[in-house]
């Protein structure tokens, strides 16, 4: 196969640009002697090659630099809570066991995450926000001793349609079992917002350009305790936004049985509305890669119903 | 790659969940120590991992358990007639070497078999039936000395949006050189029919859902006598079906040469029409993997031509 | 994995078919004695195992046959200029470092590249062509001696449907570090036709087929002196085209870097119209597989900038 990475200049912007294509060849030969063979590309998958469902990375003393479909400097440096459930469980309304940052983790989604959460609903009327795809991201990590650093950024631009643009710096310090880090997460974003007043028969729906700022400020902090990680964060999403948020969450580890849970909540200051949402789990190691995982996850939604899942992962 | 199996619940529903992803990941060192490399998931697609183009499986001393897309239980035990061609010729309206079972090897679209077979054409009036995909299968076999069993089921459900269900049990014997078997399969499907009144300008088209059930019992042996091997089926589908089907097939082994063929009849007694098909075909092993294929098909129904190729396969 | 070509009668036509699927199958072993895996196909991909996006081959002392997404005999034997920049920077409206063939090289769209090349602009009103996809192309290669050889067909259908059918031969000589060679081309195409007059509001758009004939000349040279290889050809397509088209291009090696770039001229004698276009790049190789590589390009058309690149690429 073969990788790429760089920047482009398209006659009046310059872009991220990035692929990566798997090659199969396969060939045998007849017993008379005849050679024979194919092959054939894996590159026909658009999201794959286009930087949003795959990465290309180098490296060496100077860190890591990675770019596609890679997360943003805060998740790069903090990560997610334990997973829930051999699915994970996030069909319930996208809350699990992610931690929701501003920036990257998205497929090149500038403002994904956001525009969900700055969906509102005030009586009849309705406001959903969503996003152009705006290519591949970048993304550094680095680690100097006890220090850890990432920064990412996306160049907003998928041929240049689109304005978003979002950076991200982030720093983490480990001293013995316990690692503290800080990140910071700015967004300059253009949602399409799509408005849909049910008061009227039909429903009116207004489409239009909405231009949003965001940033966040995430606080997080990991400990081990013998056989025992727990995790926590807290973030303030700000600009246009007015969010609080934190959780929780740990996994303790006995022998070949795995148990972990999260609760996170969400204060949406602007609308004064919140969720809580948490998630408990179990897995089995059967050793060679099988694994038997199971869990439960529920919000305190309206209408939102307990979900659950038991099964098998396999690990090649 | 990592793949999982087991059984999700959605807030009202237990539903069957697979999926299996193959990643790619590459790396190389530059002459200066730099390290570079990239990673895809060849899990965009779809079909693959919501458990209707691939399969997961676990096996132990109590048989194998398989998810995904997988064959109904009389087909896990008795196969198909030997393929004529080297592209199977089942271009020709469907009908090929493949036995057309009640349940399962349909991609998760459970009655889709049936769905084609319950076709009704009336005067001017033709009305077809369609499925919903309802995602994966479940399928289990096991051999026990010379006793083979296997059952399957569909869940019926893709996102609880479908109540079509299968059920499939079947059981063979092998003595010697003879093996005899007998399946039963039971659907209970949720079909939308499309019924269209070609004596109106323009035709009237009427779409609506139709529920209806249909079991199938399948009789089957399979014969080793030298180098010549042969296989016979006789089935009866009833409840809201009424179709008696047969055929047989046989295939023989001349050093690097293999010729087979078969013939399938199908009587359709609700509508008193019936269809016969056959083929016949040839293959030259080239050793290697590499074979010299070629075939012809036919039927008898009005205006379906014959078919014919002649190819080289490579198995790698 | 399987792949297979050969020609397939559908009752009233013979028809090309290939296809080559990639089988991914993992499985492991739990502490337990369980055994567990999964399998799946890249074969969801259409374009792959339809012959638009892949190939196949036998290969022997007669010479190489591959079907597929193959070139036409005259690429085959003449390549394409030296790749400028790490994308290619193909993007400037179709102009890059690829030598334009009448035949091959387009994903079984016979006709592809002229139809582009005979896009017309009169006036207020505009004409483009396009083309149905026909399915696998065919190629035959072989070198005795100091002779290549090449030959090149579409079936020019794709389940029938198109009425497109193309040829090529092409043969080199190679005498020491001096070749020569010449390449015939013909096409007996179906297009479908657009022509837009925007003297009218709205724009009256009319739609219509257009059976054309072309063929094309093709004499090419490469030469190497010391570290510096350079190309040149001349081509004049004819029938139903009148355009002439020539370039050359150059690459040199010092060391681990390597600059490149091509020029090419083309003037369409029928609309008295010419284009100009360029590229410049150069690129250091790290060893490992990864270099460093950028260009920039450019053409003569009113409207169009001038694009660049810088990038590293990888090769696994």
């Amino acid at each position: 196969g073969d990788g790429r990475m760089g920047v482009v200049y398209n006659g009046s912007d310059w872009n991220f640009s990035s692929r990566i294509r798997v090659s199969f060849t396969a060939s045998g030969t007849t017993d008379g002697g005849l050679e024979f063979g194919g092959s054939m590309r894996a590159d026909q998958a658009t999201a794959a090659t286009n930087g949003t469902a795959a990465s290309v990375y180098i490296s060496g003393a100077f860190g890591k630099l990675s770019m596609g479909d890679v997360v943003g400097a805060s998740e790069a440096l903090f990560g997610d809570y334990y997973e829930v459930g051999y699915t994970d469980l996030s069909s319930m309304d996208g809350y699990g066991n992610d931690i929701m940052y501003l920036t990257g983790d998205n497929g090149g989604n500038v403002g994904k995450n956001v525009a969900t959460m700055a969906a509102t609903s005030t009586g009849s009327a309705t406001t959903t926000f969503s996003v152009a795809n705006t290519g591949p991201n970048l993304l550094y990590t680095g680690t100097f001793g006890a220090f850890s650093v990432a920064a990412s950024m996306s160049d907003g631009k998928a041929n240049s349609t689109d304005a978003s643009q979002e950076y991200a710096i982030a720093g983490a310090y480990t001293f013995g079992n316990y690692t503290v880090g800080l990140g910071y997460e700015y967004l300059d974003g253009r949602f399409t917002g799509t408005s849909t007043d049910s008061s009227t028969t039909p429903p009116t729906v207004t489409v239009g350009t909405v231009d949003g700022k965001a940033d966040m400020v995430t606080l997080a902090g990991v400990a081990q305790f013998g056989n025992t990680s727990v995790k926590a964060h807290i973030a303030h999403a700000g600009k246009d936004l007015d969010i609080d948020y934190y959780g929780i969450g740990a996994s303790s580890v006995f022998g070949a049985t795995t148990v972990g849970g999260y609760v996170q909540h969400a204060k949406f200051n602007g609308s004064n509305e919140d969720v809580t949402w948490y998630g408990l789990g179990a897995e089995y190691d059967l050793g060679g890669g099988a694994t038997i995982k199971g869990g439960v996850a529920d919000n305190d939604l309206t209408g939102s119903d307990m979900v659950a899942d038991l099964g098998v992962k396999f690990s090649f």
